[in-house]
């Protein structure tokens, strides 16, 4: 079969692989009919991340199920499903408390010997426990917007969530990429009155206010900080969701919440240290969240609201192209021509 | 009067200073009967803080009113008063949303025309909104206990509150200092089954497993680490409170969380950057939350536990001097000698 390799930064290649087979009998083999391609990605792209050597690309997908090891209970051949971009047993005690993340049994797509998304097929570790069976057909238009339970849509939704938005919480969103695009749409599922998004990239900001947002800040630095103070009395916001992951973000995250408020990182930090001192941090009683987003815990959740047609998180693919064409996709990701990319093998 | 500056490192004098006056009609002028030395205080005395300049010193205090100004509504001369250290008008959103400590009109002892509690009497700005009063007479036994809601124990509650602890947390508490004892008698008080205390100081962990630690570990970084992992089954705790202020204690705290778990910091950070990464921060899903306690927020709700007699936060206090004595009592609570010290002046 068609899978995506990473050789390097700027180098990913699609190329003939070893179909994949079950090795345990929690397997699962699923076809895949759609993946993507995720701006953290890009960040391996640029050379940064955790990956080394050739890396198997790709951690979104949904598709069909085509064989299933002996123990597998709840699918069968034929079954649509969608999976999450961390595979979990989804019985461990941190699954349980919604952690899936950090399963005591789970795993990472691309990584020993389990496969890429960004491929024909990918052999399923935990198969119970990762997949969740779609109630549509393969031909429905709703596809994209479940695909992005995947990854994109759960990870804006676990930022808002961790910095617990309601609806009396004024949110500021950091970053008009799809996962900041995917907070606001959040935030507002969540009932947040006022969201103020930062970002200057217009298709994707005019995108945001369609999601929800209510003010679109295109500054940065001090002066976007100084733009979001006077949108809210001198006060900043009660959260801040940070879907960036440079450290400028992060700065500028510090910088527009509001004393008392915290700070939810969804963007993938691409540094270790940051100021967490004193006049940032510890004399306001600004909290700090976040994290990998744990989706596996947030489909059952959100995956009514897209099938009842309620929010179309989808919104964020902008093109459509054919596993051939990834590493096209991915340049047009770096280069923000495309703001999200959706693979049909 | 006689009141006590700080000149420079380890340089504090206790000298004749005009008697404080009624300023503003909203002010009250206090008569203090109990103060105290505050680790924070130490920070300045090695250097550290924020501070410049001669200082007047001083932030936790019990007294009797002695003088209001005109629109004082609540206090009357003669009332027995405790303070938080940071003053407030108890009246405005942040106030109301219980951070105290970023009042629109608040501010700290010590600064500007506000003199320090290490004192004979203390000028108290809005004191409506700042002092609460106490029910029980000068010679009450539990003065000492009751003085602890100035700050110490207050900081510690915070630490407890912000981390969420529970009926169904585990907690670490990093450091045996006064601030350290009481998040874990904190932590007892808010249900937390098994705490684990982290700190060297025999005398100290003692008084911490009277508190309510089940636990004590002495060693430190990646041992102390290896200890704590090693009587969680490997996992940490969820929420670590830190309770030093100092780089080591916060990776150590960073070291012992639980995966999805919180550090929760009230020692005040003698850093600004930190790591907050992915490895040690955002995978794991780790939350950092804490900062300054905005002691006038719990004062009433932890009042009653000290007036029926369920806690004795006082215990912290080892030593007691008299206003001349204030410069021993610093060295002796920076040589460790004394936890902490009550001052009457």
């Amino acid at each position: 079969m068609l899978a995506t390799f990473m050789y390097g930064p700027g180098d990913v290649r699609v190329e003939e692989t070893a179909d994949p087979k079950i090795l345990q009998p929690t397997d699962a083999i699923v076809k895949i009919v759609l993946s993507c391609i995720c701006g953290s990605d890009l960040h391996a792209y640029h050379g940064g991340g955790i990956r080394s050597g050739v890396s198997a690309m790709g951690h979104e997908f949904l598709g069909l199920v085509e064989e299933t090891g002996a123990n597998v209970q709840t699918l069968k051949k034929g079954d649509l499903v969608v999976a999450p971009f961390v595979w979990a047993d989804n019985t461990c005690d941190f699954c349980r408390e919604g952690l899936h993340t950090s399963c005591r049994h789970g795993g990472v797509w691309g990584a020993g010997d389990v496969g890429g998304a960004q491929a024909e097929a990918v052999r399923v570790p935990l198969a119970d426990g990762t997949l969740v069976k779609l109630p549509v057909g393969v031909d429905s238009e709703l596809l994209p917007d479940l695909l992005t339970l995947s990854d994109v849509f759960c990870t804006g939704y676990h930022a808002a969530f961790k910095g617990r938005v309601g609806e009396d919480t004024t949110v500021t969103v950091i970053g008009d990429g799809a996962v900041g695009l995917s907070a606001v749409l959040s935030a507002k599922l969540l009932g947040a009155s006022r969201i103020i998004l930062m970002g200057r990239h217009e298709a994707r900001t005019d995108l945001g206010l369609e999601f929800g947002a209510t003010d679109v800040v295109p500054e940065r630095g001090e002066e976007g900080i100084a733009r979001v103070k006077d949108l809210t009395g001198g006060d900043g916001t009660h959260v801040v969701i940070e879907a960036v992951g440079f450290p400028e973000a992060f700065d500028q995250a510090f910088g527009v919440v509001r004393p008392g408020g915290t700070v939810s990182r969804v963007g993938v930090p691409q540094y270790q240290d940051a100021n967490v001192g004193m006049a940032s941090m510890f004399f306001p009683n600004i909290t700090l969240t976040g994290g990998v987003a744990p989706a596996r815990a947030y489909i059952e959740r959100l995956m009514p609201k897209i099938l009842d047609g309620t929010i179309h998180p989808g919104r964020v693919f902008d093109r459509t192209i054919s596993l051939a064409e990834v590493p096209d996709g991915y340049k047009a990701m770096d280069d923000r021509t495309a703001l999200k990319v959706l693979v049909r093998p």
